[in-house]
């Protein structure tokens, strides 16, 4: 018996089997994700600013960033000067919260740390504004998503990260997607500064939503942030230090030679491309996939991403 | 900087800080979900048939799966026999891909595999009715989420699982959240038996709804399932054998002596403590979230478990 067919949605086979209860409409396969991206045009996709660009080198291999300036434009500015110190170089990830997020930072910051050892963040800010929401900007591409959702009035894609809108209050937001990344912050919403960033590892935690503060998005490797042991202690704190995993390095693409930098590029989500993927997610259908969803959720839809060149392989 | 607060909405202290912005009003801490469950009362709490509880051994500890005979009864009954068979011992977890599923199985029993020493699954069946929906039943509970959803006209739970309902046809199904435990199958949706299973561990792939069988959900140990290295090939397959996790046993609680089974117990979904749970996952708000989200996904509510008496350790 075949056991491969738990595929995602569309990247199936599109090899038809008859079977009873299918109308000749319904075994016309909808094509898959890597059918419809192969009839994408360059334009379709954007190189990131590599002023957004951040590598962060685990002993397993590459995450990339991109940060959200449009967003939240301080705690980018923050973190590019951050990252500039080396200040995460020989951090940690510090917990690993099932279902939930997948947090680093130092590990002295924190309520059983070594107080006498925190880093000093040099040049970058403590505290800074929330920027939890933002003002509705025309001026900023905005692709919205007709399906509903639970959580907010209006939602879709804004300049390549999934948000949401409330014309009442005429404020946008990120929302807390599959990858997203957050600023942890003490109790106070001022505290925050994105020395210690999480990233969200399982069902999308939306109460978050304008609660935190998003930075940015993986853009690469969150099988490396998820797919870590969790940890034992209460919000998945690891119970010895051993446990923990060592950040090599973390850098800005700005900063590193532009021949060395991975050419990473990302489907716009105001392109057609974009809009028929969503739709093969919404309402295709297959050979394995005989009833289409009909709708799709903000967070299950993936974003794109490619590296057209080969990319550098980072030593650490 | 304390560097805890991310906790999950109302886990946290609810030690209140003055901050500027807030009333009285939204600075009165909606209880935690620990003070909420500290109240409940034994009679809220279920005991598990021990016919429909599963243990699966792994190097790493214990999964406890709990089936669902009332939405899926022959996939049931064909996992019991399998199980009691010993069909699982020494098989493995062959797949784990990203923001999707955990996938456990024969290895053998795959496009790469060596047909010729597939298990037999002796005296269960080897494949199966579809069973993705069955007629809504009046007996059966059912607490209805009234925030809305994105994929189906009604959700809620029933009988301890979180689960849709369509009244236009009368029928109702198991949804697949973050621990949901389904039926891997051929192209033909007659070809599942539960020989192979996965889990969600991802952001809900609800556009599987109705597509595939549900068997059960995971009440234990998905940390164990999630927590994995993702595998490099395509759908998350390891590349080689040695990276897959050999399944210690798999045995049915029925076959353990009394005395010998976890005393496991999950709250009841139709109780007022849930009600509780939900409402203050919803609308609660406390010193660090501010904010309440006002609604609440279906597949972002946890049905508590608990040991009250401590759990075997079993062997391996």
């Amino acid at each position: 018996m075949l056991r491969r067919p738990l595929v995602a949605l569309l990247a199936l086979t599109s090899t038809l089997l008859a079977f009873p209860a299918l109308t000749a409409e319904q075994t016309k396969a909808t094509p898959t994700a890597k059918e419809i991206l192969a009839k994408s045009t360059p334009a379709e996709w954007r190189k990131p600013d590599p002023q957004n660009l951040i590598y962060m080198q685990l002993p397993q291999g590459r995450v990339v960033i991109e940060l959200a300036p449009d967003f939240t434009p301080l705690h980018a500015a923050n973190i590019r000067t951050l990252v500039r110190e080396h200040y995460f170089d020989g951090l940690a990830i510090i917990r690993v919260q099932d279902n939930f997020v997948t947090q680093w930072g130092d590990p002295n910051d924190d309520d059983n740390g070594d107080k006498s050892k925190i880093r000093s963040l040099g040049k970058a800010s403590k505290t800074l504004p929330p920027e939890y929401t933002r003002p509705i900007d025309p001026k900023l591409a905005w692709t919205a998503l007709p399906d509903g959702d639970v959580y907010a009035p209006e939602v879709g894609f804004s300049e390549g990260f999934p948000a949401a809108r409330d014309p009442a209050s005429g404020q946008e937001w990120l929302t807390h997607c599959y990858g997203a990344v957050g600023v942890a912050r003490d109790v106070d919403p001022q505290t925050g500064s994105g020395s210690s960033l999480y990233a969200v590892i399982g069902q999308a935690p939306r109460r978050l939503d304008r609660n935190l503060a998003i930075a940015g998005r993986v853009l690469e490797g969150m099988p490396l942030l998820s797919g870590l042991p969790r940890g034992a202690e209460p919000m998945g704190f690891y119970t010895k230090p051993a446990q923990r995993i060592t950040i090599g390095s973390v850098r800005l693409a700005a900063d590193i030679p532009a021949k060395d930098r991975p050419s990473i590029e990302v489907l716009r989500t105001d392109s057609p491309t974009f809009a028929t993927l969503i739709d093969a997610k919404r309402n295709g259908r297959n050979a394995f996939y005989a009833l289409p969803a009909g709708k799709v959720d903000l967070c299950s839809i993936d974003v794109p991403v490619r590296e057209p060149t080969p990319a550098i392989k980072t030593t650490h």
